[in-house]
């Protein structure tokens, strides 16, 4: 069998990402989708919109056949991190192609900008130190960098093309027997917030609209029938969605309580940013207020995004130091073709197939998911609060057999 | 101008209170009247029903004169260390009696068993180390280590009688020039939960009350008018009275999130009961259920809900050890006679007199008491947390003249 890797958030899953499965399956010839995706919190620094189950549900409805988890110490990072641990669990999982989408969709431009990359990345990484000691963010650093070597192969300032190239490095850099290909993307940007396309939107305008209007039927036309299904009955069962204002009062809380010593232990938190943290916190009422106030041109709101998740989570930089490659493949869900992949590949895998997430206990990847899991669901008000706990822990992975399939 | 202390919670001010202080300007010919009170934690570690601020007017319309703070490191203490800072302060503002409520009524007593017990003091450490290590609580191993000395001049298994023996030991060992004097409490037990006198019931007994009934009517015979009024108005601003569960939401989050070598970190948290508070967090749904599955007999109610205080407000074992002594006298409210005495002893009190918490930061103690407030204030919804959080830095000490007093 023929296994091929996407690598996912699905915050929510929709007609892009549809679109993106089907082209994937048919270039590839897969016999099994394998999707990595991120847990409860989203690369962006995001609290995820619904559960990891619901959207592995909303993915295994699409034709995905695996969904396995992203561990937090990977899936909220910037790019090059995030990509070295997604890549690599795919690779593990025995992924022939690693197939994603891009604004370029052209795979030899990712190839050449990656290649001129890691030939010189000498010299790339002493321009970019220079370029962020003078106050730059990352990307632009990076921007400025690129046109030493005459203009960069690929638009860098697209955030798929972004991670991407990330992706590309990430598997040459780890010597990973698998294929890197791309699919344009369709019609809407990654962070476009309004509708411009008949049946095609981003994720972030369709948070944004449920946001503003609270009914599903405002997003029905762009995202597929069981995506609808999984975001009613979790805020059936739930009472609502996630984002970032629900957790502004626990952030709030750990902010204020938190010693100066005791956040500069964090991930992120770099440079003397949590003194201006601790200073603007007790004023602000919500999130975004809060965000805007710390914001500088090198912490950009994507960079305090992160910071604050870590913060909630307590991830520490020793954790982050210690977080150099997954231990783990978790299963969140699979269908009947990748039940009969997992079979076969169950003893050749790089690494242990769990099923199970108490067999991770210990595991300090596993202890970080955890504990973002607890914040995760420190949204709902007890019983709630409990049952979501014992969800992480206890939920077995999601089995949908091809008739259940829309 | 006479000045007597008084040490004092007021978690609600009651008629019990208002015997005490009119016995205690009677018998002592007091100009001016002087309570040191806890804050926003008590010395069980619970949160107070309402504010400090709307507690000392409480006190001031009862009577009292002065209102000072008594900071977090020492309000949620055992006896020992709780009577160490509150006899230092009373002392640092010129109080020349202490006069405190307790079952015994008989100051001889506590003279006795201070003497006894300072007398003896490396038997008595000795006798109560053998009965901790074998497993005893505080008070148990005392009330042993007691029975060497022939039964003790003091019935210790009093809590106001525990406490004046405290008083009196810590006036002994810090030297100060305060004598102390005793009055008998009135009816109720200290921790009497139902009502058995016509006027007088324990102030455990009213939160009780009030929580059960929701109707301040309920306690209206217990309690002067000044206090029904000042709670029907914290009520109406603040939407609520605080207690534990309204907190159990963050203790659980922090336990889940902390890891437990950060929990060794906290003040209290010894002999691994780390692993227990994580063992049975997650499945908790209610403060109460969790603190009578995590209780054993030597971690008692009253030892874990200060632990959990410290956990919250990220109290830790070094801040502990350095809190050696109170640093500032904070005012928190006066009458006019009040305001006589503090312009009389301002140069010459030991310790700085500060009216703006502002003028405080910086100083440990009262960055404690900070994140203390933060704690409490994360009762409320936005934008009453923002607004609690600044009244605990920028209210002024409470001024009521002559007229305005019931």
């Amino acid at each position: 069998m023929k296994a091929v890797g996407v690598i996912v958030e699905y915050n929510p899953f929709h007609n892009g990402h549809f679109h993106h499965l089907n082209e994937t399956r048919q270039k590839t010839d897969a016999d099994c989708l394998i999707a990595v995706m991120s847990g409860n919190f989203l690369q962006r620094g995001e609290p995820a919109i619904v559960s990891k189950w619901a959207r592995a549900k909303m993915a295994l409805a699409a034709g995905v056949d695996v969904v396995i988890e992203l561990p937090y110490a990977f899936a909220v990072q910037a790019a090059e991190q995030f990509a070295h641990g997604a890549v690599q669990l795919l690779a593990a999982i025995g992924c022939q192609e690693l197939c994603f989408g891009s604004e370029s969709g052209e795979i030899s431009a990712f190839l050449s900008a990656a290649k001129t990359w890691l030939e010189q990345k000498e010299t790339f990484d002493s321009l970019i130190r220079t370029g962020l000691a003078r106050g730059q963010s990352f990307p632009k650093a990076a921007a400025e960098a690129w046109q030493k070597f005459g203009a960069a192969p690929l638009d860098l300032s697209k955030p798929n093309n972004v991670l991407g190239f990330a992706y590309v490095k990430a598997i040459w850099q780890n010597k990973l027997a698998m294929m890197p290909r791309t699919i344009p993307r369709l019609a809407a940007g990654y962070h476009d917030e309004s509708f411009s396309h008949p049946s095609i939107a981003s994720a972030t305008s369709l948070r944004k609209t449920l946001r503003q209007t609270g009914r599903l039927e405002s997003i029905a036309a762009y995202v597929p029938p069981a995506t609808l299904e999984q975001l009613r009955q979790y805020r059936e069962t739930y009472g609502r969605f996630h984002d970032w204002e629900v957790y502004f009062p626990l952030l709030k809380y750990r902010l204020l309580t938190a010693t100066e010593a005791d956040l500069r232990r964090i991930a992120g938190v770099e440079e003397g940013i949590e003194h201006r943290l601790k200073q603007h916190i007790a004023h602000a009422e919500t999130f975004a207020a809060f965000i805007a106030a710390v914001k500088t041109k090198r912490y950009t709101w994507t960079r305090l995004q992160r910071l604050c998740a870590h913060v909630l989570t307590n991830f520490t930089k020793e954790e982050q130091a210690k977080a150099a490659n997954p231990t783990y493949i978790r299963l969140l869900g699979m269908s009947e073709a990748g039940r009969r992949y997992l079979k076969q590949v169950k003893k050749s895998a790089a690494l242990p197939l769990v099923a199970r997430a108490s067999k991770l206990n210990g595991d300090s990847l596993y202890e970080q998911e955890k504990r973002a899991a607890a914040v995760y669901a420190a949204a709902f008000p007890e019983p709630l609060y409990s049952a979501a706990l014992k969800e992480e822990y206890a939920t077995a992975p999601i089995y949908v057999s091809g008739i259940e399939r829309k």
